[in-house]
């Protein structure tokens, strides 16, 4: 890592939002082997890299994942109308047979409402790749973030397709890392292994969020690697599921992209019996597999732009899982709510306001809702505890802050990741492009 | 005006948003006539004052509305599915026989979450009011405003009923539109005089904002006054289509208040045959009350919390008008476009993002979207249209922003207003209670 990157890279940020998610020796023994220094290149077969090509005047901006064999990949998208030239173009990629080679990332250009020129522009960046590595256009995927509207820079692109050709073996995954960020503070990694019919599973993980991060899937990019064996179905049900429950509960700014995308290959090196749903060890590659999605939603979250602290919000007793969902990014999204835990101030007021606006909720009895700032209740059944103010600011003065809300209205909860509204969000935004 | 409420009474402020929405010379011809200088006592038969009770430190937060005979009322309230105790009580008046004498608002304290005992404060202030005037409870209304959560200090406010009592010759409508306020910058108000069956009849406003306010009916205090006289149920049509128009396309942070709430009240001193649809005239009677809601509206959205703009996005070419208003919701609620409005940044991709991901829109075809800024087109069938950067930029730095967005998709627009956001949204809710 060179030293002019520290700006965006902060080792002391590794691994938060994992040790606060309380997976440690339980999961070790539950057969899952969280290893906080993964990557997605720790499956076998996977190499990844990242350069400067120009698009930004000086920090990484092109990077690729390569399988030594094709991966059976499962994509999920944002749900935005407007959807950017490359999905298009991956989209088609995945519909042939389902299988990649590579993925070629690039930042700074989102590729995003440029028209005909733009979507031939996303062929071309396959195109460049695939005869690079001589496989079949069909193999590659390309994936785009950053400012939505300008024409990508494809004389740039392609002297930086070029030169990976030579860079191919002194680039690492750490560049890799670095060439998916925009406005991300740190890079997103981790790996979680596990045994499935006696052979080592890996499941590794990179991701970049920070702006327009709203859950409603897929608010980021996530690229997850595996060289577990898995049946194509199942891959992609198994990314949709958990997709549900970790990228698509966290929220920044409400801002749902028309970039987003989440890719998880599986190219089979690990040599276990294919995986699905009928195989004795399917919960364990998900448990894995959940490790490893709700460990990087949680560092989109903590990382969000000008974020000074993770918030998370445990919403249980709703009469649906939805509900509880939709309870939780009601008061992680809340800018009031925000901006309180930004200030220290234990002003439940606004959360208890949060969860009424909730407009998936149909029915409330005030008379029963309780809220929890970590361990000190502030409301009991609709109504103010008396709590020590000194205290309670002291915990919110922690990186990591906890909201409890029990509905006591059903048997169903649900967690959702958020941050802080701090004066640097509104820095940041007001001249992204400057 | 005392000097020392100088902080909150900018008088610069004032027709600012009306100026913008443009009626001048061509409303009048229409047989209204504005006065900016107008208020919630320019009708025949109303007196309103306000003073210092104690709830807040200095500031007014104690004010009243008198009709000198019974008002029919109608009222809209917040769509939160936790209400503040004064809403229950107000309704419960209103489903009597309809008609007010009074209502009484404090600002500092919004007797939310308070449970029994808040219920019993707010029955409890409408007894000291009717006592006081000498009518009955139920031909009283009561309004709060402030921290949730925390118990009315009944002792002030007791003692400020009975101040009340020897100040009303001398405080006036100021008073009144100070007391209302919370982190407003600046009263509300505005009057609209039009000729009825022969008869002056007159429409006055006052309204407070600032904070939790979110277009999903009634996401701020309104209190309108007319001494035309209107049947019950064309007055609740009248402001409950209206408010759909005006208060409900407004957003500054997305939260939807506990204690929002619009009183309308028609003492009938005008002496015009009794207006409902069926009445020649009853256009005219919207057309007056639609302009005294709008004009309230967009001073609540320009005096949001930090702001330094107002921003009005209308949305034309929809499939419905309920769309447009969505797709118009979505783009001024965006944090993104606000940041990118107060940095006078025309980053219009936030804005063909925030249309994209509108909930209601369920299709669009991107290559028929069009965007402008003021008069300068950003955006020509979803393409970027090559503009002056250093000529947005200055139309960006006014204090009245337009954006319009052309679906091209039907025949129907809606426009709607809401702010900039600023660090200064940060500082004050960091702190509010503090």
């Amino acid at each position: 890592m060179s030293t002019d990157d520290k700006d965006i890279l902060d080792s002391t940020d590794t691994g938060i939002a994992l040790q606060d998610a309380g997976h440690t020796e339980q999961d070790i023994k539950d057969g899952l082997s969280i290893n906080l220094d993964g990557h997605v290149t720790s499956p076998l077969g996977y190499k990844a890299g990242g350069l400067h090509c120009g698009i930004k005047r000086k920090r990484h901006d092109l990077g690729w994942i390569i399988s030594e064999v094709p991966a059976f990949t499962a994509g999920v998208y944002t749900t935005n109308l407007i959807q950017a030239a490359p999905l298009q173009v991956t989209k088609e990629s995945l519909q042939v047979d389902g299988s990649l080679y590579a993925v070629l990332v690039n930042s700074g250009n989102a590729n995003a409402c440029t028209g005909m020129q733009g979507l031939e522009d996303a062929y071309e960046m396959r195109r460049m790749l695939a005869e690079q590595l001589e496989v079949e256009k069909h193999q590659v995927a390309v994936v785009s973030t950053g400012v939505i509207g300008e024409l990508m820079p494809m004389d740039k692109i392609s002297a930086g397709v070029k030169e990976m050709k030579e860079q191919v073996a002194q680039t690492t995954v750490l560049d890799f890392e670095k060439a998916i960020l925009t406005t991300d503070t740190c890079t997103k990694h981790i790996a979680v292994e596990c045994v499935i019919d006696g052979c080592k599973v890996t499941i590794g993980g990179a991701a970049k969020g920070s702006g327009m991060i709203h859950p409603n899937m897929a608010t980021m990019l996530g690229f997850i690697t595996t060289d577990a064996t898995v049946e194509p179905a199942a891959l992609d049900l198994a990314l949709k599921h958990l997709t549900n429950k970790s990228f698509n509960r966290i929220t920044v700014d409400g801002d749902t992209s028309t970039n987003d995308m989440v890719l998880l290959m599986a190219n089979g090196l690990a040599k276990n019996d294919s995986l699905s749903p009928q195989h004795p060890q399917w919960d364990t590659f998900l448990a894995a597999l959940e490790l490893v999605c709700k460990d990087l939603a949680k560092k989109i979250a903590r990382d969000g732009e000008g974020a000074t602290k993770l918030i998370e919000v445990q919403v249980k007793g709703a009469e649906s899982e939805q509900i509880a969902e939709a309870v939780g990014k009601s008061v992680v999204g809340s800018s009031l709510v925000k901006t309180a835990v930004y200030g220290t101030d234990p002003n439940w007021g606004r959360i208890v306001c949060a969860v009424g606006y909730t407009s998936e909720l149909k029915s409330l009895d005030p008379n029963l809702l309780s809220v929890w700032l970590g361990e000190i209740q502030v409301v009991d059944n609709g109504l103010p505890v008396s709590f020590n103010e000194e205290e309670a600011t002291l915990y919110l003065e922690q990186e990591n802050v906890k909201i409890y809300v029990d509905l006591q209205m059903g048997s169903h909860e649900a967690t959702c990741w958020g941050c802080d509204l701090s004066y640097d969000y509104v820095r940041i935004n007001a001249s992204y492009r400057t």
